[in-house]
Parts: C-alpha cells; structure tokens; sequence
C-alpha cells in the first residue's frame, strides 16, 4: 500500500507538508497542493481520507468515568455519529502537546476530517490557529468569531444565572457571594458576567469582598469560603459543581450548615450532585444532549453550512441546598446594609 | 370513524375541549384530560395525532415566489422533513386569525405536534400565549424566554452588522445613516443594536439625523432617504434588501448615484441583489440552511432535548453598491464634524 511517505520521498518534500496537501492545509501553495494530489493519484494512494474520521480533544476535564463532565458529552455526539459510520477517536490533550506540532498537521497525520474540542482555555498554543484554520471543529463553551471553519455549542449561561440569582432572592438572600473557578476561560467569564447581569436584574449589587475566584478547586474553596461567611454571604453561587462540592467538604469542616446557615448552588448537574446531603441545587447542563448537537454542528460545517452556535436551555434544578435566607451574626450586620437594595 | 364531535357529544362537552385535552393544553384539568383520553381511547377514536403532522405559519413574509425571503425557509425545513415522513401544512396567517381563536386550538385541530413560525411580531396576539403553550415550537427571528417548548433559529446580527459597518469604515465612511423597519420587531429591535454596538466598536457616533425608522418599505423610504443624504450620509445602511430595492430607486430618481454619491448595504442577499445595478453589498441570511435548522430545532424539542436557540453566521457579501466615501456638498460640512471620532 503507498503511504505518506512514499509520496514524500517521491516528491523529495516532508512527510508532513505532503498530508498538509492533501488536507488541504492553507499554508500549502495552490500549486504545491495539486502537485502532492496528482501524485498521490497517479501512485494509487488511497488515504485515510476515505475513511470517515472524527477526534474529540479533551482538555481540563475527565471523561472516562460516568460522574465525570466529559463522559455524556462524548457519549452523545459518538452516539451520533457512529451509526453514521464515522470513526470516533478520543484524544486527551494538554498545552506541551499543543506546543510540539500545529492543530492543522496533528488533524491531517490523524486523518479527520474534523473535530470536537472540550475543554480548551483562551490561552491554549492553539488558540491563535484556531482564527485561521480551515478545519471543521466544534468547540464546547468556546467560540472563535472570526473563523467561518469553527461552530460553537454551549448552553445558556445568562438564563441559567438569572434562575439561579432569583431563586435566591425569593428566598430572601441579599449577600451572595460566589466561587468561580478561573476567568481565562470563555464560558467561566461568560457565567460570571451572567452573574453580574441577573444580580443587577434582582436589584443587588456584587460586593466584592463576596466573590472568590481561584484555578485550584479545593485550596481556593478553602481560601475564600470561610471569607465568603465572614463577610457575611447567605447563598453562594459556584461556578460549577465541584466547587460546590469542595464548599460542602469546607462547610462541614467549620459546622456551617447547609441550607440554614448558608445556601449553595452549583452549575453543571453531575449525576452525584442528585445524592449529596442535602442534594446540590444546581444548574443544568444536559451534556448527552449538547454531545448530539456538537455532532450536528460539525456536520452541518462539514456540509458547508455557515453554523455559528447551537445553545441549549440551562435551567435551574431545585433540590435541598438552598432555602430561606438566615439572619447573620452581628459583625456583618453594617456590612449587610449595603446588598439589601431591590 | 370516531370524530371528535362524537367524543364531545358522549361527554358533554365542547369539540375544542376535547381536542384540548387530548393535545395536552395546559388549560384543561387533569382530571377532564384523563377521562378525555380513556373516552378517547374506549371509542376507538384514532385521531389525527397518528399522523405525522407539522405545520409552518408564515406571516408578514412572501414566501411562493422564489425571490421572496420566505420561500427557501420553507424549501429547507420541508427537504428535511418530508423524507422522514412528516406532512407539512403551510399556512399564512394575520392578526385577525389570531384573535379569532387560541395557539393551542389552532394546533389541536389541525392534529399537528409541532409547528415552525416565521414572521411573528413581538405585537401579535397570540405572543402572550407563546410564553405558556406546551407545544414544540420552533421561531424563526425571535425568542420567548420562559418557555422551554420554544426555540429559536436565526442569524448572527451582531457578527454581520460588525462587518457592514467596518467595511464602510474602511471605505472612509464616518456619517453612516439607516433606513429601518419598526422596531417592535425582535430582529430588527436585534439588528439595530447590533448596529449601535459596531458603531461602538469603530468609534464613530450614531447621529439621530442619520436614522431612518418606518413600517411602509416605499412610503418611509421616500421619506427619510433625501434626508439621510441632505443631512451629509455617505453611506446608508438597510435593515433588509427590500429597503435597499426602495432606496435604489430613490436614488434612480434623485440622479444620486451609487456608490460614487452613497454607498448602500442590505440585509439578506435575496436572489435579486445579485442582478441589480450595481449588485448590492448584503448581509447574507442562508435561509435554505436556516429552514434546515428549524427542522432539526423541532426535532429537539419533539425529542424532549432542552434546545435554545441555533444561530447560523451572517457574512458580508461585498459587490458593486459600496465604495469610498464621497466628499459631501458643503451645507453639511459642519455636521460632518461630528460623526468623525474615530
């Protein structure tokens, strides 16, 4: 069978730039580009190209265990596009990876014709390749505007925050406060500024002193959650799970009860936030469902249509970690006048 | 064959109660729809809900000629809805039908399970009823929050209009004008923000003087174009390619030429901007891809997937009818100052 490097030898180039070629890589000339083609033909190259091939990039997140985030987003969109005959790699993938080789030569060495990302952070070594490659690719909570070559799936931040924030204030809270993992990332600063947004709807400004944002879960937990209750929070808002799994952990610790002394919600709805005690109010976010549309996305960019995002309702999950809002010891009681505006 | 007159005879209650209650209306009890269904059920009654029934209500919009915007919105939800064996009603609509009788009677008497609305104003009757309906509905160009049985398609606005207004930005363009539909329309309330906001992001400053608003395309158009280009516009902006059509002829009339006197954009790209003279420098709206997302939109919410909203790019499609600024006649040289920030 004729490989790549058959025709690299034969053309006296890389092996590389001949799979930049025929993958039709933008930083190939026209020329060049038609050269490795007819020479691919000519010596009966069949490719990997006729084969129908898929990645999914996983970063910053598990998905090998079912309570883990990636696990339903994978399932979904394999689940998609399996019967559909496309082979579905999953590759996991960190920053040093990134550095040795393009996102266009590791797409064209693996063969795929596109790709599904989880998990990339707005300072990922490919970020900036991301504005001009010419590759269909669905990113999950990220979006690249200047690429026609990129879609994006997500779910709504803005109306899961504000369902999340009026929950709170009908029950009577007015110091909430947050944890919030890192704002690098684009839907973490996209949640955070649908936070900001559905308090000022409540009427209740953002205290600063109530807003705890760190990249490690559990030492920034441990950092700012007894802050948070010092200053006087009636209600915390995490910025996914984890977070309010690692508050519970803190609030154990320090005997604060949950919902009595404080309330906690979380964003993500992973299937052990249902069995915590008291289980985890918490936004949804129906992965298996936004796995499916990554796939439709990527095929619609595969068909040529000009797909821009696919966003799927986030609604809140009422369940045990939140009600009424407590009345706070004295020392934050001078502190507690100035959220109370509706 | 059982009808469900002979449903609502056995009862002792009205026809459209009883296609209420077997369509799953939330204003039935639960009680009555129990006992409609089991009446349903012992009569033998099969209904028309064993069909596969979808319908597309269109108002405000041309839609049989293929030069009109609403004909590859329903040519592209019916190719992917037919060969999955679903009938596909069309059918026009007005204010008056509205008011005549409810959504969910409509729907239920029609025995269809979901429906594709293109056109809907934020003003019509039955809008209200949208926010409660528990009926799969997908809206083309507009949004209702509360309900989690509707979902959205459409265009990026915010992404086009960022386009139109740097490429005349580019061509030296500083007194931008617009000629607009009403804005109690949520697209075009939608389209002009996405106006202000690029005008933002160019640092040039929207002049009260350079706006145009109108329900009428020909009678606002006769109106405010002569003003726009009184008061210094060396380039107008149009919230959709029938205004721009209606601008084109003003200008014909005027001997203002384009793009040498003004530069003009539409929105859309209908099939005919392309042969007008020059052809029209548009916003394009794929809505043979967008008629496709509707249907798949559907789909979700028929599958019980939480979907929100799918929205495709609006790329900029630049032809003949934008150029560089002209200098304008001196009575407006000094209001031209003003709109020169860069």
């Amino acid at each position: 069978m004729v490989t790549l490097n058959d025709i690299a030898a034969r053309l006296g180039i890389s092996k590389s730039t001949v799979s930049k070629g025929l993958s039709n890589a933008s930083d190939v000339s026209e020329e060049l580009r038609q050269k490795i083609i007819e020479t691919a033909a000519e010596m009966g190259y069949s490719g990997r190209r006729t084969q129908k091939r898929l990645c999914i990039l996983v970063e910053n997140m598990g998905y090998k265990e079912p309570n883990q985030f990636g696990h339903d987003l994978i399932l979904g969109f394999t689940q998609m596009a399996k019967p559909e005959g496309w082979t579905v790699d999953v590759v996991p993938l960190d920053k040093e990876r990134q550095k040795d080789m393009t996102y266009s030569d590791f797409m064209a060495q693996g063969g795929y014709q596109g790709a599904f990302l989880l998990g990339f952070s707005l300072v990922d070594p490919w970020m900036e390749e991301f504005r001009t490659a010419r590759i269909p690719t669905v990113l999950y909570d990220n979006y690249i505007k200047e690429n026609p070559f990129m879609a994006s799936v997500g779910c709504d931040s803005w109306g899961g925050m504000e369902e999340a924030v009026r929950h709170l204030y009908e029950l009577g809270h007015r110091r909430i406060g947050v944890l919030f993992g890192p704002l690098d990332s684009y839907v973490l600063k996209e949640r955070y500024d649908a936070f900001l947004s559905a308090m000022e709807k409540c009427g209740l400004e953002v205290n600063e002193e109530l807003v705890g944002v760190g990249y490690f879960v559990a030492e920034s937990t441990r950092k700012y959650l007894p802050k948070l209750i010092e200053k006087g929070a009636t209600a915390i808002l995490c910025s996914d799970d984890s977070r309010a799994v690692a508050a519970y952990t803190e609030c154990v610790d320090r005997r604060v009860r949950i919902p009595r002394d404080v309330s906690i919600i979380g964003f993500d709805d992973l299937p052990i936030t249902a069995y915590m005690n008291p289980a985890l109010t918490t936004v949804r976010q129906d992965r298996l469902a936004l796995g499916k549309c990554g796939y439709y996305a990527l095929q619609c960019l595969l068909g040529g249509m000009d797909i821009h995002s696919i966003v799927l309702r986030a609604p809140l999950v009422v369940r045990g970690s939140t009600g009424p809002a407590a009345a706070r010891p004295e020392k934050s009681a001078e502190e507690a006048s100035h959220g109370s505006g509706t």
